[in-house]
């Protein structure tokens, strides 16, 4: 495969450019007879969707979506599931002075260097718009698992470049523009991503994304464990430089007897292993960290070349994003539901 | 695929149980004309062989590879590269106490959900026994990236347990038996091994793998980038809950203007982007940091339950690395070296 | 992957039923650089669109396709080439009285097997209009072959029903409504079909396709042989019944000092191999011939069960080809050049 | 994949040479607890075996398989099942004449055109020895297939050069050298075999193979549709020019209102599919006809050239299978058991 296709039973293909017509995926391989409308879909990507707040980039996208196939009377088919959404407010002007320049810490240079030409309008190809499709696709894949497994799959922000967000409670993630767990830190948040702002810069995150409820089975070793298509799919997205599963790199530090989860009648006594044992499900919930960079563009000048090679300095004008993280979660949420329902079906294939 | 290749161009295909008559790998996709005799291989599976010193398990396997295929006259075909490796210090009644029960934070539990069934003997195919075919695959792909890009894949130990072993020379990191670059800390090493020894306990690690030389364009955006396939080649290797690039964590703290490594006409100002934009190489030295567990399968004695679900304990007898991290480095450098050639490869099918 | 997608470098995703709101692919692999505008892919689709003689369906469609991404500046970037087009024809109440019977000879009966629930208007997911999608691929195939290759494909039908027609010129082909590459056997051609529709009968074809100037070295044994990937192709097009390659079923009854083409300095003295030696290219013509079935869609009475099991009979209404097979030249030649490309870039993979 | 591997969940990656150590393959995806031992292998490669008339190749081969991992106690454990052939009677010398020429028809050409490195001996790669694993993989497959579903796969000869053979007794075919359904010809089939022999030339041959019980539901159209996967997997066996399934190349002069099987409430009225409708199966048997090419490995003396491109003539000494189609039926069962299984998984993942 030519890499822009997520998923060996379920199957999601990516196309599209941030400013091109449009962007979409085909989803390839849903089961048949899962009740589906454009709104179950469109719910997933309002929670994506830029605009919504002044922490994020201020394109203004309705990032409505048109299911083109795949459902008849309300109802999957089985058969490929179109799904397109319309770019509405690319503004390409912004971008005139980063066709002959390359961001630092941006895909500009890498895809110049690939493929020897490159759409540049709002990052083309590499832009973070590129995460709706899969947005729309996790949500297909989060009411199968739902429908089917009972699995919920839900994301939070742990912290804000130094600021670290305790966990308080589930019900106040959607209250705030953060997917903060903690309604008392939200205004140290807001004062830091203020601040931010004014000095043209950006900052990285940390993300936790949780399934609950995922039975024991699931992962395909040797080499399509569980968690190393998790890894996969998290590494893949944009920003994303850290993937762990359960303790992470505090296992580093562990003795064996305590780290082993422990195992009673009544279930597991901890979960340091994230949900994974040898790559297949435990029974224990998936819990995946990431570590998400700060965002390249910045109005903060900085060192580069252009195409020639020369010295130049950079700036990047336009909207952007001063924390990738903050819109990470509902992306990493629906990448998880993904891998998970990859996996359901892979096992169903292979146990019946 | 079902779960035992890995790569898209350079397949490896990968069987075996620990204590079965054998095991190996099919590598399928290398590029005829490579010079390539049993040595090259053989001297990789030495840096990873059991047995090689008291920190690590003292099982004797000579892992002597065969040859079964692909190579005529000392050099490759083109066709798939059979690789065989007997199995001949199987001792399979130290495994007797675990046909029915399962060892905390191991696979014997998740396997047996998966399956029904499972080759208890060894951990079966959940050993990590079975990253010597994997090590033999990548030997022939460090081969191949040296000659014809003058690649170089290295690792070493960076952290075991509380220790910290900072970066002196990569000179010293084959010249102690942790693959520690530094020469002083090995003392504290030995006697830290030691002592957990005596504890019948085991400990994590972190690894530090390295490749230079890579050319600037490899990697398949949107989802098969090039982080992303290494992510899910490390996560897969047993024992590693996190993996990161670059930077990784500390990314998370950074400010834009800081992680954007500045370019200038004589290369790159930094590689907290570990050698990686947007999903593809970046012409900087790709870095990868692992996070390695403590392995389960430890004397101390813990909770666990039977077959049948009823409250156990469970020790673990046979022959186990205290630290799996020790032998991580080598079977790492490989997984890098797999995804590097298949990145190649399929950047030579995309540009030609 | 999930059925949907042709090809391991080159990879076509279809999406879309006969009556649903569109159909399209993705396109993933295309290499960067190629010059490509909706005019090119429109020549293709045109070849193929219904409505343009009296022998073929009625059904009106303009088959007016979108590039939707991975082309700026009128040249491929290398990211994938979203492609739509829209149904603007479909009368889906001819179809009531399918949804509860099964042609005989027609994917409703499969169909209903397999998914429990189906799209019924116009065959849904397994009419013929899915292949305008693999015509549009095919298009951008035939270009880049052309380009770096000199690559033609080129076919004509060689059998209508019971009427041979001997080949005369290529040039004749584009010339009438069958591709028959003879202009003085059309008045048969055209008397024949006119009763057919009088009869509300279908029927058979024999279609051959060509492909000139492949260089020799393409095709991947074992399994993955050039001619083994064609006969995928081409029997999952709709109706084919039967594929062969160069003497194909004469080969039964030949001898082999008959049968292998001798080798000159000056090139081959025959093609019996159809192009094609050990699942590799040979450099002469690659000959593929298709037997194409007669279409079930017939207004001729015909017994049949309801979703029930119980006895009934069906006639079919709506508009239908009388001989599928005159318009399956141009979505074989597409299937043909798809296969091609395929192999040209995994061969530059393996090769370099 | 690199061409070596086939299936998408139960996967078959085949390795080895004509005259290197040994042959083999690895089956990833067979579910666990199949009760399997050496033996249920080995006696579908005994009916593959050469040496076991005088009109095949007089090459002695035990072909003894064996099981290197995936079956514990008796019983398969859903891992990797390798298995291993080992070369025992290769008299690589006869092929010295053919380092530098190739034989017209024969892969030498092609491999070399494509690798510009080969393994000249006895075919190297390219030999019919490689089918021996694909056989033993099919035998795992056909218990499988039996087991679950009751499916049973069986072919027949039935056509040997100009002798037509027709079908009288499934009970006749194990009887006699040619597989033939028949006892009555059998007599004429040795005679033109003598004959042909003491010419020193090769005859084609015609085979039919037959699934019967494949339930209603197996197949992923688009692309991969049961037949296609059909005509990929017959395809790509050596010497086939031709694959069709059902009516297959007598369609083209069927009508529709003949070729399409009438349904009726106990079942069809005919099996002109040849058990596939839209890509997915009826409930028919499944029924595949296969065009078998007359060997390129004959004595008669032809015109070819060698690696430099001057003319020669070549011959063929060693030891050769007259009519390749003889051996081909057990092998081509094997194929369509493993496209059977293959679907039968796929579909078992999709629908639950």
């Amino acid at each position: 495969m030519s890499g822009n296709t997520l998923g060996t039973l379920f199957c999601v293909t990516n196309f599209g450019e941030s400013h091109g017509p449009a962007i979409g995926c085909v989803v390839d391989g849903c089961p048949p007879g899962l009740p589906l409308e454009a709104a179950d879909i469109q719910a997933e990507l309002d929670r994506r969707r830029p605009g919504t707040s002044r922490h994020v980039t201020q394109r203004q996208e309705a990032d409505q979506v048109e299911i083109l196939s795949g459902v008849f009377e309300g109802v999957t088919t089985g058969t490929p599931i179109g799904l397109l959404i319309r770019n509405t407010d690319a503004r390409s002007k912004d971008y005139a002075n980063l066709v002959d320049t390359f961001r630092p810490g941006h895909a500009d240079y890498s895809y110049f260097k690939k493929y020897g030409v490159r759409d540049p309008r709002g990052g083309g190809r590499s832009s973070a718009r590129l995460t709706a499709p899969t947005v729309a696709a996790g949500a297909i894949a989060k009411k199968w698992l739902a429908a089917n497994h009972g699995v919920r799959v839900r994301g939070y922000m742990s912290q804000l470049g130094p600021v670290r967000i305790p966990f308080e409670s589930w019900d106040e993630v959607g209250r705030n523009a953060f997917y903060a767990p903690n309604a008392g830190i939200v205004p140290e948040l807001e004062a830091f991503m203020d601040e931010l702002r004014r000095d043209g810069d950006s900052i990285g995150a940390r993300i936790e994304i949780v399934a609950e409820n995922v039975p024991a089975g699931w992962g395909e070793p040797l080499y399509d464990r569980l968690d190393a298509d998790i890894a996969h799919a998290m590494m893949g997205l944009n920003a994303v430089k850290g993937v762990s599963m359960g303790a992470g790199f505090e296992s580093i530090t562990q003795r064996g007897s305590q780290h082993g989860d422990g195992i009673t009648p009544d279930g597991f006594l901890g979960n340091n292993a994230g949900g994974v044992l040898g790559g297949i499900s435990s029974g224990q919930p998936v819990t995946v960290s990431l570590a998400i960079k700060p965002t390249s563009s910045i109005r903060v000048e900085r060192q580069s070349v252009d195409r020639a090679g020369n010295p130049t300095s950079v700036q990047t004008l336009g909207r952007h994003d001063p924390c990738v993280g903050i819109r990470a979660t509902p992306i990493a949420e629906a990448l998880l539901a993904l891998v998970l329902i990859d996996h359901a079906l892979r096992q169903r294939g292979q146990r019946g």
